[in-house]
């Protein structure tokens, strides 16, 4: 043999050459069609060609590779044996179904044909056989209308035009009432218009028939809406998609026949009940199609008591194979059932929680392999307001959704006004083009965020993903008057005040108020997976933030302590922002000392609250980070009124702006490149932390306090501002006979810091990782421009995950890597932790696992979804073990 | 004892404590010292406190370390019982010198004082012992001068106006001839001037002026001006100054006494005779000062002929212990000789290379030696062509030395007028507030470039270093006002049109036409150099050329092919521009294809025409690299007039301008990212360079073209352009059945690449490592903005070089490093080089020597200093092996 490659699968009579495993060769589809045969399902005979006969062909310019047909036609004899039939014969003629499937599920994205094999021969064949004519003219003409439009294209209003004169002729309603002689007339007026729209004849050659069905699934992959789908999903990595060629087994052969879908609990809520419904004398597509209503599972029962057992049999021998909820087709042939397809149901988050608490309670599976059944990710859907589910709305336009869960409020589209009206009790939806730090204050008090401008990484989207609050962004179908006072957001206009809702777990936004549904999380399922969670995971997590409610969020969520608490924060909210601002106006020493001193009891105000909330859990404060030019003014009017309020002259200040101007500022004069050129903003901050730390611990509070250099590259960076904060800290800390522990450590977010973390080490007692700029140096992409074309990387596949989202390992995981071991290598008990968005991406946190580090800290909101990661990371890292 | 630690280390007698080798601890002076007691030269005793106790003082608020104070003692009285006097003692007292001593010379930067031990008492044992009242007395307000000055800073003049008033009142003109009388009552005045100044009487306790003197030394070694010192001649990593305390021996003791300096061999061009000067009955102050005119050394002879052929003994003998050039200062006293100093002679570049060539042939020294006598960064005076030395000339204004070399221009301020101009054959001097990539064309015709703003790596630094045009930046003496087409150069306005002169080398601006000489280094002694370094480097040599000329630049300078072409470049010149800002405007792939054959053609051309000088040498070629927002006009002006060009509408053109913008250029949409989205352009690129290779082929010439891509990050990117580039190009070679060998491969520029090289490697032929942008990633710095914070890293030690200019070893290396590892694992012939501007920087082509790189490039005009900075790193590891 000249290709040792296998490229087809044969399944049937109780034997498969594949198996549940084997899912990125056969499919989802096929590898559970095998495994079903395996364990004694009865599943049609048939055979899956394989993903990687899709890959060729899509690398191949659609050729297939050698050997296929050879393996193909071999395949084709063993099914015409098992079935006792034989394809394309007149008298006994086999009937198959062509259908994708990919690894992947991917619903309504690959088509399907039926009824394939069926010619102007094998119908009277199929006729004879079943003792039926008018099914098997139903079936031919079903199968002309699906060949028509998956392999040529052909519109469905075609057929539909000539079902419904014949319908019209025959004086009936429903299509399963047209008598056999008009169905027999529909074929010949299919064909008709089948060769009007192709300038072919329909094909009388079940070959040539089964060859066109084979390359139009495999051309299906690469079509625009599987593209589309895929790229909505996040889906990459997939050779493509296998076919399925099985035996036709026929639910419209009679009222003893039918078709269903079933559930084997319930997928909304998890319930333990048998889920689903059928169709009595009819096939899979009239399910799907939502032409007649079906009827619920359990009236299977009534109708036939046998079939029904039998199915709750193989329901109950599913959930014990697959140990999880399973999603299962069936067809009835004359009395007979088949099982067509089984599949892990897809759940809500409270079904997948009720599930894999159930499943443990039923002994099928232990508490580690139940944390495995759930979605980290899915868990955000129970810790955010979310839309009353009884309620029905209209979506007026779409957005990205960067930032879960659901928020009503009055559109305004001013940051200040929005504190003003949020002061008077009244619900904000802040509207803007974009937002910058200075919107800071308006966020805080809107109740979600619509921007028109931006992507899942601007500004709007990462700051109310850290405040756990709902945020739609990039929304082009919005478009802002302010000067009016209006907006048009699809077609409507607003006025200001007028109220919308919207949707940041899904993008949509919704005219008027919907009613919301609070979660709680503090006791039932969620609580029991927590625990669980909390039982096996290695990993602490910790949360980022900013302001005391931030901490007050954690806490509820369960975090262990705060990984980042950003100071700058904490700069622009109320008239702190006029301090900040004189402090960078000031031209000297001598005078930055004034603000200087007003910001220094503001801070030491905030880290004394914080701190008191974070009683007995470390907490890790970064110091000053952006360049000051993100504090300044931007537009002329804004310029205009800071020069008024800070009675300096406006070219002053204008000068000021400029001189600060950076041409890239994502690696310019910020983070510990300010603490040095201006070591009196890190001395202000280290004496606000460590009098906030005397005066606690007089109060009996237990601090553990971190502070955290940003931005270090060079150890003499560390030297230089440890050796201050260390004095200004042991100062104080003796004057005030505290003997408080406390750290000083640097963040890792520069890849030279990673590459001479042993040298770095050597002076900072901890490291944690800021992921969103070491993956920016590392990649030598910027976040803010990366939009230019990360599309097009994401097309062209040479990208497959953004790692922005989740953490590219072979590149920034290795910095990672290397640094955790430089690092321990000279300091054993070296702290490691991650601080950046990866913290909460269950991906990312599996790599943290891995990687050795303590822990990990996200926002708030996500902190039980990395709970959940972090488990299930240990989980997976022990089962592998065993 | 508890403090194990040295201090001090004696010598004397023929014996010392310390040697040539120990000048980071000893100083440059006090090694010497140590090393010629101990070959038996007449050094006077002494002793040397380290450069440790100097650090130690610095970093401890001007404290001492532990146990100096008892070796300090113990070393005074060695002293004392070596030289037979005792210090303080009123019959025989002990006199020192008191004198700084670096590492690295750093001459006029600190203090020394003389005569140190005298007061009162012991003015009168000195004025006995050497019978000679007037030397004494001399002395001793010598004394007195120099310890006002330096210890306590009084002004020079308040001294010099009481000489002056006793000069007077003794009428005579010279110091002199001051009759001891007079000298008496001068110290009298002194010391009634010292307490006006100091609040204090002028110490008698000679003790506390030895602490004095010593704690003097090492404060200076802090002081303004030695700081200055060292930034401007970019020294770092010093501990300190060591302090040298020696007897006194006395030049000042009548006619058979005296002082000199001399050199062994003439510093200005190497000529080997014995050079400098001396003079009779005078201390080395006055040889400093220059108040008498010295006579030349050969004078010597006949005054004093036993101590100049002593001072031709030592001569000989110094250069033979020390192989080099010296520089020695000496004293006789009384008929005596005593060595005071020797030290490696500073030389000029000529100088330099006459030595080397001379040593060799004296066989004083390898060739391989004589390479390391020679400063590759000199070289550069050699290259450029330089006002003619026998001319003077008034410097009005200063600025950064940007590009080394002379011009000599008419002030143009626009690089159109200044292309139009210099057709008619006229001279050149561009001076402009900066330059950007749309001055390229006026930067080639100028002579030379002058701007108001920007650092060493502006674009006007960069652009013309790798012209080897000379160019002076950030010289803020000058302001442009265009309109009025005229400018202000420090005190003076100048009209377009006037001459001026700049010596790129200094920084130096000159008012007129100063002459210039042009250098010849295809002869002599650099010929021989050049021929000793091709013999003994191992690393290749290419430059970096955009241009024909600069082609053929480099072959003249011995370049062994093309490291970067960057063919951007090639975008700039004449009407190409409208070409890629059609290019560029053009809204679909169809109306992109007009703008690229016009370009196709052009960059086809400008590839035969530099492929055929390299003729037999490879050449490595960059597609395009920066992102397209650089093409586009950027002021109102220049807006308006392209859109008249282009006849498009200006709102389109301002449209596109915005939609190109990035925060981050640095990071953003450039490189291989373009390649990508635009995959016509490499296209198109690919094609003009293979179409020269194929057409040059049928002429005979031998092409070995690399194909560089730029920027890459992850493999994914180099496959999906190596793929279609290879298309391209073997399509066009096989058309024409050209069996041309060529490569592709690519720049390692992005941390990510080279932490993953060994995956890159599987499909990169070649790896050039792109050092700027390497950098400005590995820190996170970027280059346009760090002169916002640089300043403050050299002055706090955080950083002590530049990284841009010399290659950080421990962060840049070690990526460096990593690469060549891995990507040699899977690629055993893979080609490395580098061709960032470190690729001319001596100590970093060390460091490529030692990473194991096949070759560096870098700009034509430092070809040289590369070729030699490569031998220097064989030859130095040859040697260590050895």
């Amino acid at each position: 043999m000249k290709n040792k490659k296998k490229w087809v699968y044969f399944f049937g009579q109780g034997k498969a050459e594949g198996q549940a495993t084997m899912k990125e060769l056969l499919g989802g589809k096929g590898a559970n069609l095998a495994e079903m045969t395996n364990i004694k399902l009865p599943v049609p005979p048939g055979f899956t060609i394989s993903t990687e006969v899709c890959d060729y062909f899509s690398k191949n310019d659609h050729s297939y590779p050698e050997g296929l047909d050879e393996e193909f036609k071999a395949n084709l004899e063993k099914l015409e044996k098992t079935s006792g039939k034989k394809f394309g014969d007149a008298s006994n003629p086999l009937l198959v179904s062509v259908r994708s499937g990919a690894a992947v599920s991917m619903p309504g994205m690959m088509d399907t044909i039926l009824n394939l094999g069926l010619n102007d021969k094998t119908v009277e064949g199929l006729a004879a056989k079943s003792s039926n004519e008018r099914f098997a003219w139903d079936s031919y003409r079903r199968f002309i209308q699906m060949f028509g439009n998956v392999v040529k294209n052909i519109e469905h209003k075609v057929f539909e035009h000539e079902l419904e004169k014949v319908k019209k002729e025959a004086g009936v309603e429903e299509d399963k009432d047209i008598p056999a002689d008009k169905l027999k007339k529909l074929v010949a007026s299919y064909k008709v218009a089948f060769k009007e729209k192709t300038g072919k004849d329909f094909p009388q050659d079940v070959n040539e028939q089964l060859a066109d069905a084979v390359k139009a699934v495999f051309l299906s992959w690469d079509s625009e809406r599987a593209n589309k789908y895929r790229e909505i999903n996040k889906i990459t990595g997939l050779l493509g998609t296998a076919v399925n060629v099985v035996a036709m087994v026929f639910g419209n052969m009679g009222d003893d026949s039918g078709t269903g879908v079933c559930f084997t609990r319930n997928p909304s809520n998890g319930e333990n009940i048998f889920y689903g419904e059928f169709l009595q004398n009819a096939q899979g597509e009239d399910v799907v199609a939502g032409i007649r209503t079906p009827q619920p599972i359990a009236e299977l029962e009534k109708v036939n008591k046998k079939i029904y057992d039998q199915l709750l049999e193989v329901r109950k021998i599913l959930e014990k194979h697959y140990k999880d909820m399973q999603d299962i087709e069936f067809t009835i042939e004359k009395g007979i059932l088949y099982i067509l397809q089984t599949r892990n149901g897809k759940r809500t988050a409270n079904a997948a929680i009720q599930i894999a608490v159930d499943l443990v309670k039923e002994k099928f599976l232990t508490e580690e392999q139940a944390l495995l059944k759930v979605d980290p990710e899915q868990l955000n859907q129970l810790l955010h307001p979310t839309f009353d589910p009884k309620v029905k709305y209209n979506v007026i336009a779409k957005g990205l959704n960067a930032s879960p869960g659901a928020a009503v409020g009055k559109i305004i589209f001013n940051s200040k006004k929005a504190e003003e009206i949020a002061m008077n009790g009244e619900k904000v939806m802040l509207v803007r083009a974009e937002t910058s730090p200075e919107d800071l204050g308006g966020m805080h008090t809107a109740q979600g965020i619509l921007t028109a401008r931006g992507g899942m990484t601007s500004h709007a989207a990462v700051v109310t993903r850290a405040m756990g609050k709902p945020c739609i962004v990039g929304c082009s179908a919005v478009s802002i008057n302010e000067e009016a006072g209006t907006c048009k957001i699809g077609l409507k206009e607003y006025k200001e005040g007028d109220y919308i809702s919207i949707n940041g777990t899904t993008g949509e936004i919704i005219d008027g108020q919907v009613p919301l549904v609070q979660p709680d999380i503090s006791q039932g399922n969620f609580k029991v997976i927590m625990d669980w969670a909390n039982r096996f995971r290695k990993l602490r997590v910790r949360a980022n933030a900013d302001t005391p409610k931030d901490c007050e969020t954690s806490l509820y969520f369960g975090a262990e302590g705060v990984g980042l608490t950003r100071t700058e924060h904490m700069f622009f909210e109320g008239d702190r922002i006029i301090a900040v601002r004189e402090m960078i106006l000031a031209e000297d020493l001598e005078s930055r000392k004034k603000p200087l001193a007003k910001l220094l009891a503001m801070q030491k105000q905030d880290f004394k609250e914080m701190l008191k909330i974070m009683d007995g859990l470390p907490v890790t404060i970064r110091l000053l980070d952006p360049p000051l030019h993100e504090f300044l003014p931007r537009t002329e009017e804004d310029l205009q009124a800071v020069a008024k309020e800070l009675k300096v002259d406006i070219k002053k200040l204008k000068a000021k702006n400029e001189s600060l101007h950076e041409f890239n500022p994502m690696m310019g004069h910020r983070g510990c490149r300010l603490g040095i050129t201006f070591p009196e903003i890190y001395e202000m901050q280290a004496q606000a932390i460590f009098e906030a730390v005397a005066e606690l611990h007089k109060e009996g509070i237990k601090v553990f306090v971190e502070v955290m250099i940003p931005l270090v590259g060079m150890v003499t960076e560390l030297v230089f501002l440890k050796k201050r904060i260390k004095k200004i800290a042991d100062e104080i800390l003796k004057k005030n006979n505290a003997d408080v522990p406390y750290k000083i450590g640097t963040m890792i977010e520069i890849p030279r810091a990673a590459l001479t973390a042993d040298i770095i080490a050597a002076e900072a007692e901890f490291f944690s990782f800021g992921t969103n700029d070491l993956t920016q140096m590392t990649f030598g992409f910027s976040r803010d421009d990366a939009g230019h074309f990360l599309g097009d990387y994401k097309e062209r596949e040479i990208l497959t995950t953004d790692p922005f989202v989740s953490l590219d390992v072979q590149g920034v995981g290795q910095l990672i890597e290397m640094a955790v071991k430089k690092g321990k290598s000279v300091r054993k008990d070296l702290k490691t932790g991650i601080c950046g968005e990866h913290g909460g991406d269950p991906k990312s946190i599996e790599f943290c696992h891995k990687a050795g580090l303590e822990y990990v800290s996200c926002s708030p909101y996500r902190v039980p979804v990395a709970i959940l990661a972090a488990a299930q990371a240990a989980v997976k890292e022990n089962l592998t073990k065993k």
